[in-house]
């Protein structure tokens, strides 16, 4: 199988983060590294997608980093200019060629379509791309 | 902020999966299911961006899976019908919104920008998005 037109794809924001957090200088690299919490205000047209999330549960947010510099493949980890560059795909970096953020976080509550979680490092106005469960040991899948 | 028409995004395959699963009823559920080892082949206009990966690393793959269903919320868990129907974000469905693929796996070889990893599940052909290091505790990032 070799490259082709088919190698791009359009991926629609299923919602967007609220958050305190307004400028990329601000935020923390990581949500463990003392980020806010957030809400997952999501378009009502996925409803039934999110019936069966409860509070308390940790779950995996995938978002897109629309602020994000897509032609970057090697970076300074952390910003960080006193350490050597690596390579984007060795990093955490939202500059890269797919800005899409990873962030596990906690429900802490959950009202219609807004849903707010513990400790998010995104930016207010982040698309939201989808929700994943964590996976629990195979047989209790 | 409210929806509006930046809330679409274009993704762009970065490699293909190469993978002896070629049917989606074949495939595991996931990767520690029994899944085959499988070789990344990137795109060699990335691979600045993968120099700092190496053998025996542990990494998260993201995948377009690009024969899904996007029109489905709702889903009955593992396709098993006799179990009750879940919304779609508390399950791991490819059929989502966004079939975003998220495979935890070990590197196992890189021959230039063919990067064999372990276990696997994503079928042959399937579009690679990124390449993300797993996160060590906050004191060592």
């Amino acid at each position: 199988m070799n490259p082709s037109p088919d190698d791009r794809f359009e991926v629609r924001a299923i919602g967007w983060v609220e958050s305190p957090l307004t400028d990329r200088g601000d935020a923390p690299r990581q949500g463990d590294e003392g980020a806010p919490d957030a809400v997952l205000r999501l378009d009502p047209a996925v409803r039934e997608g999110i019936r069966d999330l409860a509070v308390g549960e940790r779950v995996i947010v995938l978002t897109w980093l629309d602020r994000a510099d897509r032609d970057v493949l090697v970076v300074h980890p952390r910003g960080d200019r006193s350490r050597a560059p690596h390579g984007v795909f060795s990093t955490r970096s939202p500059d890269r060629p797919n800005p899409i953020g990873l962030h596990t976080v906690q429900i802490v509550e959950i009202d219609d379509v807004r849903i707010k979680v513990r400790h998010l490092e995104a930016l207010d106005g982040t698309p939201v791309l989808d929700v994943k469960p964590l996976l629990g040991p195979v047989g209790e899948r």
